[in-house]
């Protein structure tokens, strides 16, 4: 187990907690509920950024940037979503400091109040579909497919560093459609987008569903989501993408004239994912000694350390390594010399433990004796000595190996954890012990409510996949038309 | 001269606002002083950023994220830095709304109140060495070499798009360093690599050179900038180095025990770019005709127009043009077809005038009888006729002319705009002519604000290369070390 790392056993939310800060992957900051994302959390953030980019881009979209800022009264225009976003948010009321004239320091200066005062964008439909109304005149000017990368605020009560936090950063892409059918589309499209980066890139797998509406995005008809299940049991949800139907242009007047020359509300979707997957990604994979990292998300796959007593036997082992790292780069594997002299291979040994690192190397007399290297996997921690000739063929298949594996993980522990119950008194057991659990509701709220209430689970989401077969809501009896899935989450 | 843009000659501010907004790159938004980025300009923003990244990374930096909100008490630590930055800044002070009891709407809860109030950051000085202070121990935790992509707020009172914005994007690097030579090895640095991004990658000649102690960043023991010579005369600074010494280290008690187990305040720089560099590629390059793009930062660098009047001509072309297409992706030339038929050739060569693409081809039926196509160049709007066959050569050739000749368009200008004065009297007169005036000037902050006061004139720097012959000030007749470089800025 890695040095000052709480057990998963003994208490997994602190294990969490410790492993975020150990692996130097982000830091609680001086302002209440904001973090610091260090370097080393940032460059899998980047990754995973890069990726969705240009998976976006591939689908169409087109990246864009709208202001931080949205004037208080945009929010109350769309009558749902001003529940569910007016509530706690940052305001700013005033644009000046001065010099307090009582002592030292700086006062708020009474005088520069804002007429109009501004919220820090919670999400953007607002502000968006303010600025398409004057985008937006014919069927010709649709579909708009945009995309923004940005920072948004929530004043949340409690916060997590990545899981929950007052700032985070995220991308939502909002696209405007002529027809219902299409913006469905884009909607569905996605999802299926975010399902499959979360799935081949992070090696999550995702159950793809409809939210009940309860759990729905506030303004919208349907909201598709992607959720993943923890090693603790728990559920999170990882993405959503959202049809928004004619809502957000009725609120904001943003009409078309369509190819029959009459004058049409426009149709939405929006859609985002944001730094909350690097919680998921740190909590589905990671085990007692640290961080396991997935090759695809990895800053650096490979890691190599001299095993070494005397500075000639650390020239003869880089001028080796020397060789392999150019072997490595060529075919587009990231690695890194750790020649650093003042750690002792033990050290590092747990140090790329704990960061995850999917493979290191270890090269000491003997290996240069026998052209070989230790080759030690992360996600298993087996170890294997290895011909040096071929390495960089061997750890192509390696990573791809280790990538297959830790997926098929946590996708066997999925399996494991999910199952059917038939009747409430089983269910609110069950539930205790985690997972997903697939039951009969009779589709109403008041039926959920009274779930969460009683055990605090929630729908997660009505598959889109997987059977179908009609039932009888294991709380009031009434037809259902398939399972839902039913977790407790975070 | 392209529809609807003012002419340069007539007024060059409306000549850039009409610009910005009719090449579809940014658009002022519904909160005053902040704009929408367009999908066009934003493009060539990525662009930016994709290159500035990958320099700042060979150059051993890392990225990181730090919180968009700043504790109001930082912001008094550091002396000369309040006076720079606290006053005109967009204050948090209340995180919740509420419905309105007196009728619709929604007000600021005030029992929401902030205990300690927050300022968006305009710049993220103090809360990145209130971190630090915690990333610092010992010498061997040094340097850090930070940067963060971000936005920030100031809260400015006459705001253009990209040229002075109250929420802007930029970046910011902030390192950390064991000595003052490292600090200013790396402030030197970084200037550099400002200064070789403008020239290569935007095209912009710029001067290199040193802030008086009046232009200086507040908290800086000394500033580098880079400055660039606008169309209409006026200098516009294009990005800034800062040399900190221990400026912040001692407002948030940042020490470390150097290698003769010593405890030493720690050295420091900052530095940084912003969509300022946007306003300075739109007004230096651009004619009256709409954008000029150079080539490395278009985001289409050859777009296909096809001359048709038949379907069968169309596709005929369309098979012709899919060959080119592939031929110059292939090596690495972006390119968009655009065979919208609901626009005429005309409307869509100026539709691309003003956008700015490097290289218009135009294919009719007379071209595929004799395999040819039509190139335009953006830069010089002439025309050539060329043979299909080895057209991805010719325009590799050509897109690396394009660069260098607006390159050496905005050099010649420069140089021509350049000149010594060495009175005071000739020096109001050539003022009003715009450029960059060389003068001898004796030091002093009071001469500096004298000749600003009469003249509207700033130094822009002192540059650091070029003829150091020493002078007497045009003012004061008193010694100067070497000339410097008055303009009126932007």
């Amino acid at each position: 187990m890695a040095k000052g790392l709480t057990s998963r056993s003994i208490d997994y939310s602190k294990w969490y907690n410790d492993l975020v800060v150990k692996a130097d992957l982000a830091e609680n900051s001086a302002v209440r509920g904001c973090m610091v994302i260090k370097p080393y959390g940032y460059a899998i953030w980047e990754k995973m950024q890069a990726e969705l980019d240009r998976m976006f881009k591939e689908t169409g979209h087109q990246n864009a940037y709208f202001p931080l800022f949205i004037p208080k009264s945009f929010l109350s225009k769309e009558a749902e979503h001003v529940e569910g976003f007016a509530k706690e948010c940052a305001v700013v009321t005033h644009h000046r400091l001065k010099a307090d004239p009582n002592g030292k320091g700086l006062i708020t200066d009474p005088n520069a109040k804002l007429e109009d005062e501004l919220i820090v964008r919670p999400t953007s439909e607002t502000i968006i579909w303010n600025t398409y109304k004057n985008w937006i005149q014919s069927y010709r000017d649709l579909p708009i497919l945009v995309n923004q990368w940005a920072n948004v605020v929530r004043w949340e009560m409690r916060t997590r560093m990545f899981l929950r936090t007052a700032e985070f950063l995220w991308q939502e892409g909002h696209t405007a459609h002529a027809t219902r059918d299409e913006a469905i589309e884009e909607t569905e499209k996605m999802i299926n987008v975010y399902a499959e980066f979360a799935e081949k890139f992070m090696a999550i797998p995702v159950l793809k569903g409809l939210k009940s509406a309860n759990e729905r995005f506030a303004g919208a008809l349907e909201t598709f989501c992607i959720e993943a299940l923890m090693q603790d049991g728990k559920a999170l949800q990882a993405g959503t993408s959202h049809f928004l139907g004619q809502n957000f242009a009725k609120a904001f007047d943003v009409t078309f004239v369509n190819k029959e020359n009459q004058t049409e509300y426009v149709w939405a979707s929006s859609w985002g994912v944001s730094t909350r997957l690097m919680g998921a990604l740190i909590m589905i994979h990671s085990d007692d000694n640290g961080l396991v990292l997935p090759p695809n998300l990895a800053p650096f796959q490979v890691v190599i350390v001299p095993i070494y007593k005397t500075e000639e036997q650390l020239n003869q082992i880089s001028e080796k390594v020397e060789k392999i790292v150019q072997k490595l780069r060529k075919v587009g594997i990231s690695v890194k010399f750790d020649n650093n002299d003042t750690k002792k291979p033990g050290w590092k040994f747990a140090e790329y433990e704990l960061k995850g690192v999917p493979i290191r190397l270890a090269i000491g007399a003997r290996d240069l004796e026998n052209n070989t290297v230790e080759v030690a996997r992360r996600d298993t921690l087996t170890k294997e000595t290895v011909d040096i000739d071929s390495i960089e063929i061997h750890l192509q298949n390696l990573l791809e190996e280790i990538q297959d594996n830790i997926f098929k993980k946590a996708l066997d522990f999925r399996k494991e954890m999910s199952r059917e119950v038939d009747d409430y008194e089983t269910f609110k057991k069950e539930i205790e012990q985690g997972g997903f659990l697939y039951c009969h509701w009779d589709g109403t709220p008041e039926t959920e409510e009274k779930i969460k209430e009683e055990t605090k689970a929630t729908i997660r989401c009505i598959p889109l996949d997987g059977n179908k077969e009609e039932g009888k809501c294991m709380v009031t009896g009434k037809p259902s038309k398939q399972r839902v899935v039913f977790a407790k989450a975070y």
